[in-house]
């Protein structure tokens, strides 16, 4: 099958709508592994291995190395903002990066400006910006951001672009009617239906020109059946939801072990504190329904209590996000996990995190940039499965239960590679270290 | 294959030298379940569900339905200790279990009485007892074990005996000419070897008589050659090392989940507090050395440095385990970790668990039992590297190298069984969710 | 003076509105008290010594000892509830105190039965009860709660009785006229004004009979002029607000520290998990506001941001408490703290406090019962300012700021108590250790 | 008595024996504030305030400009080492500072380079420098201390000089002998006596000047007979011992509060991390036992657990300092802490410190400097209990029991500034807040 991969050649433009913190820290970091001033840690895709054949054959590339991946200096950088600051300014107000990094990089940074981007007030109340494309009707705006994007991948000499979401997270919103086919929301967007969220502007635009779309928030966006049609039309690859960071992130690690060993679970309380803008924008109800929804679903579909109900039947589970301008983007996570063992005897796990959302966000743009470019060549479309491992709240196909379980979900994506490059399938048992051990002994 | 497995009818004896903490939590345990008072939480063969084909066949029958496992209602218990005190007062001085559950069960714990252990001071400083075997040789120590066995076996008609080690840490001690084989290990127990722990004479006994042995602690016991060959030549399953609770349970559910992400591990530090026995012995650094080696080792088998030299090369790893009598047998573990990710930013988890640690072993004990004797009826003998998933630092077979991610190790432990019963295994992929997606999305 | 001190001969009676876990903890707790079962530990009328005179005469007797207070055995309690359930009962769904020992202390506790309560649910939204006082004008309750003390009074022959608000938080209130003046407070009462809140009229009831009267609440209660005018007339000691125990108790205990070593304060994030009824009050935004201002005032009291703004001048405080049921009345805290030291280089201070809120509060209850009824019997009336030890909001007279450091309002209830026996007051200097030395030394 | 203290007039020398990371954070913090890029945080002659006459009066002046101190700009620095290293080069390996910072005031760092030290291994194993003293005798060492001091006076033009210890801890030392008297300690000198310690020989040399002395270590040094003998002839000011940083002063704002509410303490574990060269000295049992003495006796002497043996007579008190590099001057401190309330009831308090050892430190440096220099103006000769406030095992004259308790010890040192200048000591009553208000209301 990898025959049929299409090369890698070229440049890949990689377009954001959002260049604040998260993306600078990208386009900056990218910009200073190229200068050899650091390292791509965090990413799959530049530092990960992936094992090959049978253990004894001792084969363990680089995922860079095995599957064709676009280089690091084949890609160019480009995106929208509700903000003028071009991307040094923008790195600098963020305050997630050092000044003396950024002062290396400055030349690259500088030369990006955030193009005018297509914004609602009543989606993000917590925001005010003055870089807004003006114009009549969202269908207008859809186009405009066609433009933006055929004029990007002409202007940089791009073979290939790619779309990551790195915008904020805007109001809850549920499916409705005018989410449901293409003929619908296409009349929608000729007609300013106020369920069309400035995200999905972005993401009928980028499925349009056949564009792969991963999306970073928990914005609904393109996990609507219009949407999904429309990828299916196009040929092209699309993924969300929600960056899986920081306390979600300990989640999935933490809960498929609990379970593992049978382990009950009573409460799980999660605090977070951080400073940033995404601080700012989640301190408004509104907004923070959106990520509340996302990041509540994971403990239930890991620990299956319709399965185990003596274990898990019980969970009081409570995730609150406060707004504290000390912490910047040090975001700090405390977790309480009341947890419970043999005869019921309770047990308590507690979680301190101090992390920084947008160093652990940074290479998830990147690998989903490079692995959605990937499935574009390998002809996969629509919703990428194989990229749950990325999010919080992983989209898939209409009516199938996403998987949360990291560590299942690392080997459906490193599975997915090895299906397609041919090499055999992975099952730790067999192709693994104890089945000649285990055989012998039967 | 599962039309050899021997039916597991009759009953089945379980023998534990020590009959401390851990063993009288999981026999009042055992007896509160058989008696409806309390739910065996955290044993997988009792509470634990394991999918079959399809994920879309929807069939996830618990554990105990799907393998022929001895009953809880066949199980009989009895155990050697250095104390006289019977299990009830044994259990009453241990405080890990309520005094009314206790006495809920008084008369089946009180009918226990240890018998005489093998004890030698200079194996364990800090334990002083009078209920010791008196013989001329080591060889006849064995003898005095086997005999105990084979009247317990009989006195309680038992169709099958298991042995599982829940007796204390003893000092540090690497495998030297008198382990190497048989021969020269029975001559050694003829003139007294000062090299032969007590522990081995337990396992020699054991295997002897085809009895399998399972090793609670990190003592070397039947982690050499001789007791290996023995094992072979009885067909008997034997298995170890060290109970993986509390702290090291964490470590190998985080480690690999950080090693999915490509986040870098600069160091970890680990400290305990602890007040039970268990913490008293250990408070002696002969026997604070064996458990740091099954404890130390963890790490680098997960983070593969040799790999990933940039991530992994440099990690700074600390274990410490401090006396603390208010603590009891609740015993507390504080772990910092030092990571970095993306451009070698730096963060922190801190992780406090407040475990019990009796309550996390106890029921490790009873499934490694109804393993060890399932593993016997199904004719697999020597080391039964497919309940790794129990050890701290799992015996493998001379030579290879042992998995320690616990989400590995549940993957082997499930496709065995799967494979035991004739069932397809499972690769999160194929017979997983997104298989038929994948492919038709390729 | 303190041979005008009243002598404590006779019953004391100890009334509280509000029997649920704070009261009930209390009571069995007094009852466990005078058989031996148990230490009043936290109470410092009980357990804690003062010292008196020069260091050099070893003069440091036990409070109790010294200030001539109503004995345990000559307490009779009392109260008013919403729930019919009589101690016990509200005791054992309180799940604070052991079964075992409430069965110890069984029938003194079944005996007291509460007395209908008054009770508004505009002012409470999140409590039902139906044991509930009927009458067409507060003033009528007020009579209804006059008589309940009167023949509580006569029916367990009390010399003397004491009231200490052990009820909810009411929503959040602020004075406004009817709260100005006696006459305007009675004339609300006449016609049912709704600023007056039930526990207003609990305290007018006790300040007329010249019964003292403390507040645990953050509610306003008599920390309004028209009370306050009342209790100086009727020669009545009133006090409060809000127990001080669990996360704002440290607070006053660590924001002293860092101030005497000139540290800066950046940030304090407080968050607060617990699962009692007090925790399901709080649920509501309302009663949650009274308790936030009660919280936040501490640390700009102590740290005087306005005398070193370098240092103080911007903290951002915050404080959450979570509705969290696994957790029971086991409340717990996180704190974390950004603090900054020399050049302005920051550090944390992360303060995780599992705490118990009734049995830090039972104790309280007890010392300012028997401290109120010390000042009443001394002549002290009005606010009880050496009591704000006790409190996190202290009432003080109008106009004055209040004192938070724990250990200045430790020092001003030792010194009242010294200056009550006519015994010299300490001030760390001269009668204390050093006094010799430095003189000697200039 | 304040007009017979003498003027500030000229410059100050402060030297350390000991140029490691917290004299080179002094040094350059002191550089920086001159050049106000920093403000002298933690510092209480620079930051802090006192309250002087009634809380009426209003009068809170910054501790500066109430008592006469010595000017930063007056301020000199100069020390000896084992290592050549310059101010500049020790700083930027001490990775405390900023690497910026350290540029901004290079010139003055680069000034200074230190004095041969006097060292002897036996005293500290883990330290290898190049940049010693030799000399026949101890005596002889003595006196090319007191040459450099001279030295240093004249060259820099310094019309006083201090001396505060910023070295390593040495190892356990008690006294015995040839400390007893200063002719005893002398013959000690001449005879190479293996019992006087380098630090000794230092402050031997200082005294013998009248050069105020102040041991920020916890190394007997001065705490012996002949050297508080030899202070008391030349009329010098001596101090210490053991800066009150982290962890202890943690202890001591901590203990004082749970014993102001009688709440008992059943046990406090406390464990430390940190990578710099301190840890490094400390991993040696034979420093460390130095350093546990000196950390052990603070909750003894806090809690008197001789008067409340029901609270505090059985507290299992335990402390641990781990090197690990990873942390380097970021030391963090994780404290468990076993409490117990109403009847018993145990409840626990953990604080997880995250704190930077030299900037904790190093304005204490500053501190003792200044008022040693004021202490010696002011006539005040031989132990300054005043200044415990600054020390983890304060020395007291012989046979006198140390002050633990930060606030006591704050309100002593006030109260001694006040003394001297002449105003009213303060009691927190009377003088205080509610004087007037509890006399009226008796």
């Amino acid at each position: 099958m990898h025959n049929t991969i299409e090369k890698a050649t070229g440049k890949l433009g990689i377009l954001t709508p959002g260049l604040g913190a998260v993306a600078t820290t990208l386009i900056a970091g990218v910009e200073a592994v190229k200068k050899n001033l650091a390292q791509p840690v965090g990413s799959l895709t530049q530092m990960g291995n992936i094992r090959l054949g049978k253990k004894s054959e001792n084969r363990n590339p680089k995922i860079k190395d095995f599957v064709p991946l676009a280089d690091l200096h084949d890609i160019v950088f480009g995106g929208w903002d509700v903000y003028q600051d071009n991307v040094f300014e923008a790195a600098m107000n963020a305050k997630v990066l050092e000044p003396m990094l950024l002062h290396a990089v400055r030349a690259e940074l500088e030369a990006i400006k955030p193009m005018k981007a297509v914004f609602d007030q009543s989606y993000i109340a917590n925001l005010h910006g003055d870089n807004i494309k003006q114009a009549a009707t969202k269908a207008d705006l859809a186009k405009a951001v066609m433009d933006d994007i055929e004029n990007f991948k002409e202007a940089n000499d791009c073979s290939r672009v790619v779309i990551v979401w790195c915008g904020s997270t805007e109001i809850y919103l549920e499916p409705s009617a005018v989410h449901q086919t293409l003929e619908s929301f296409e009349a929608g967007l000729r007609n300013n239906d106020p369920a069309i969220a400035p995200s999905m502007i972005y993401a009928y635009a980028a499925l349009k020109l056949g564009v792969p779309f991963m999306n970073g928030a928990p914005n609904l966006t393109c996990d609507i059946p219009a949407l999904m049609q429309l990828a299916k039309q196009t040929d092209t690859p699309i993924g969300g939801k929600d960056f899986k960071t920081g306390q979600t992130l300990m989640k999935t690690i933490l809960a498929p072990g609990l379970q593992a060993r049978a382990l009950g679970v009573k409460g799980w309380f999660s605090s977070n504190i951080l400073g940033n803008r995404d601080g700012y924008v989640l301190d408004h109800p509104d907004n923070f329904k959106t990520k509340e929804v996302s990041k509540l679903s994971v403990l239930e579909d890991i620990l299956q209590p319709e399965s185990n109900p003596e274990l898990y039947g019980e969970i009081y589970h409570k995730v609150r996000i406060n707004y504290y301008p000390p912490a910047g983007d040090n975001k700090e996570s405390w977790d309480n996990i009341d947890i419970f063992g043999w005869l019921g005897y309770s047990m308590q796990i507690k979680i301190n995190f101090l992390c920084r959302d947008s160093i652990l966000a940074a290479p998830l743009v990147l690998d989903l940039a490079l692995f959605s470019d990937l499935a574009k060549r390998s002809g996969m479309s629509g919703v990428q499965e194989w990229l749950s491992f990325y999010f919080k709240s992983p989209q898939t196909e209409t009516g199938l239960h996403p998987e949360h379980d990291i560590f299942k979900q690392l080997i459906v994506l490193q599975n997915t590679l090895r299906q397609l490059m041919g090499e055999e399938i992975i099952t730790h048992m067999g192709q693994d270290f104890d089945q000649d051990l285990v055989e012998a002994s039967l």
